[in-house]
């Protein structure tokens, strides 16, 4: 058997799953067959200039997966298989069975999971507490409309720390998610029926909220470097939903420029801006960008910030910072509605920011990140290379790839029917007809650095990326 | 000193109270004077065959409270008094120099509120210890749309039980508060500019949401037996808004006759009943009457059930239990909706359902309520007298004053001037200013039997009933 194999020193997946992962590829594509012998783990160590322990590990893992088997005086013998592609056959038998909720997912790349590894449990398992020590009032009732004093100060001391805001805790209001706070923000600005200006692709979340109201969306259109101005020029509209930090679904960073500008328009129009900074604490390349509301002087931007891209979808936290002119009335609204987020999660989150827990878990997260984001983008290099091109990866915990050619949602079902979950953006554009056919949406802040990459792996190998 | 006092052995207080208060209230009345000596311990212990220990620990407390003071060779003497009231004077100080929220609130008949003294803290935080032993990924991302299916699982058990509804888990959608359940009804029933029913007076607190989807709120009035279905009959709309366990906030319930007229009228109509159980846990007087759902046999009828009154308002978890007709659809809408219950709380809750504690706590609970109410009903008796009458007392965790000769709005800011907060329910008028002026709203959730009873004390000497 002819080995052209080469171990990349440079990447930091070990060299036995490097070396695992090449074998297995190869085997499923056919191109070992069966009934060959592997090389000797002594010779291959020599070959490649490894210790024999990456042989031998690597070899271990594809008899416990089925791949090959060790007979006596025989040697690394592979395994008979049915089809091409075995372990995704067999998948596929256990997926066609099942109703889709149930399926065994084997990688799922969904925007808005978050790294569960890492995630401190420990420490915030101890706030919880903290928090249940605390008066009993204050964790069984339902607490403050505007949400609990200490937690909105210690979120006045971090965006000022991190965005750059200046603010009082009475600016701030917190919800039980983003949806919660556009929902608010649409009855006190009376966009009820009204014009709302929103970039297309935009989120749909909170499309769905706006029309809810039955505001009349205006879609703007996205340049490269974001929502374009001339076209916001041109209409008149009450409000203007913007995610400038991170664009969502298409990722990229509005610059400076385009924030003045952006600026600008709402004061000559009097119109509010609602910028939406999801995820602007995760951002790989390039220079920071001030807030829109750190450059807002004349009071025209509402900011919009969540707990759950940065720490913990599952506290179901989110927080509005009013300009100071409509604080009052903010308070007059909110009378109206309960307060979704709960006061024991609300305290404990105070807690964990306050003892200084959420800044260290935000900087290290990012560094986690970045990293995923790494191996991400390098594993689509190396397993689908000029197949695709990848959109948006500067900041944030999603990626687009615009696949050339082939249609983007045959692909997405292909890979759901052998277990990989990926999505299609579509449901961001306005008007989804008009969405580009070609676009797949990859989250990666829940699978592990060795699942985006296997994951990435299998996908090129399921699209018939990987043949020469 | 004449003592014209008689010690009520019916009532549950203990006898050391009545005399502390009977002695503070003729001391605040002026009655005895300052200077006056009390009664020695003996000699009153003889007149009012009682025994010693009584006496002295009645004295002890007006000592401690500043109203007498132990003399040696003298005796127990009152102490100078500068005004009439000296301390609700006192209180009065404090309030007049801080802003409302801030103000020190002796004693706050806040429906709402729930008994936090015997809330089972120790269990409660077990659960949601072991529910943040679970797997990782349960409880740390943003979890199903629907919500958790073992919570489901248990609601259905309990409904089945407690209320006779046959469901099944899929029938029940999840939501952070009963605003967010009808927040989605609205949307999944379409009444957005549509034409929907409510009790009037009803909760003021659904109508604001059915307000913001621009619905056109139809009033119908209330019978002394609720909901006036003649008048129903002559309108046309999609829904209709009810509580018939407990009517909110006149507090009747909706007897079966009543019931099964409504089930009609929704049938004819092709209506849809919105029925909200909020605290159909607590029921004092008759005999319980099922549910509108469980009499449901044509699927009229949507289920929105919570946990906030018979459990924990800082939970933020409510339900809604739809009929089979409309299950897709509505998994189809909470697709578009983040659910903002937050996981961790909803499996912590389903292992307290699931372990008999809630049913458990639920039962005492009941026993507590019972309690208290029956203090309120004997305090606003023996306190008030003929100045109110006492509406919609049968269930709950609230009743209405009719106050008799008076204007409310006058005597609630009174009261609140000195420390005690009851609220107007006009809010729950369509129209406030058609509202009666008569009502006081008092909570009794919240407050211990000894502060429901000296709260009702203090209100009939703030608002004058006392004097003869």
């Amino acid at each position: 058997m002819e080995f052209t194999f080469f171990l990349d020193q440079d990447i930091k997946l070990p060299l036995y799953i490097q070396l695992y992962e090449h074998i297995k590829t190869e085997i499923q594509l056919g191109r070992i067959k069966e009934g060959e012998k592997l090389p000797s783990i002594r010779n291959l160590a020599q070959v490649l200039q490894v210790s024999k322990q990456t042989i031998e590990t690597a070899y271990q893992q594809l008899i416990a997966e089925g791949y090959v088997q060790s007979r006596p005086r025989s040697g690394i013998i592979v395994l008979p298989v049915e089809e091409k592609e075995p372990n995704l056959v067999r998948f596929s038998a256990v997926f066609a069975s099942a109703p889709a909720e149930e399926r065994n997912v084997l990688y799922d790349f969904k925007y808005g999971d978050i790294d569960v590894d890492l995630f401190p449990m420990k420490i915030w398992r101890q706030c919880i507490n903290t928090a249940l020590d605390g008066p009993a009032r204050d964790i069984l009732l339902y607490g403050p409309y505007q949400g609990n004093a200490d937690l909105r100060d210690e979120i006045r001391k971090y965006v000022f720390r991190a965005r750059g805001i200046s603010c009082s805790a009475e600016q701030i209001f917190l919800f039980g998610g983003t949806q919660q706070s556009v929902s608010f923000l649409s009855r006190l600005l009376h966009l009820q029926d009204g014009n709302v200006a929103m970039e297309n692709p935009g989120y749909e979340g909170v499309r769905s909220v706006f029309l809810h109201y039955n505001c009349n969306i205006i879609p703007i259109s996205l340049e490269k470097d974001g929502i374009c101005i001339d076209e916001l020029q041109k209409i008149r509209a009450k409000a203007v939903y913007v995610t400038p930090s991170h664009q969502f679904p298409l990722g990229m960073v509005l610059p400076i420029g385009k924030r003045l500008q952006l600026l600008q328009w709402a004061c000559d129009t009097s119109s509010f801006i609602l910028e939406d900074d999801y995820d602007s604490e995760f951002r790989y390349i390039g220079k920071p960008i001030p807030s829109l509301k750190s450059l807002d002087k004349e009071e025209r931007v509402v900011y919009c910030g969540t707990f759950s891209k940065c720490f913990l979808p599952a506290a179901r936290i989110s927080y509005v910072i009013l300009p100071l002119s409509l604080v009052e009335q903010g308070k007059q609204h909110i009378n109206h509605c309960s307060q979704a987020a709960s006061p024991i999660l609300q305290k404990a989150l105070s807690i964990f920011m306050k003892e200084g827990y959420f800044e260290r878990h935000i900087r290290r997260m990012k560094t986690l990140y970045q990293h995923k984001h790494k191996v991400l983008l390098q594993s689509i290099e190396q397993f689908m290379g000029d197949h695709v091109n990848v959109i948006g990866q500067r900041a944030g915990l999603h990626i687009l790839l615009h696949i050339k050619n082939g249609d983007a949602a045959h692909l997405i079902k292909k890979a759901e029917e052998h277990g990989i979950q990926v999505y299609s953006p579509a449901r961001h554009w306005l008007h989804q007809e008009e969405a580009p056919s070609a676009f797949v949406m990859l989250g990666f802040g829940g699978l592990s650095q060795e699942n985006i990459r296997e994951g990435i792996r299998l996908l090129a190998l399921i699209w018939n990326f990987l043949e020469v």
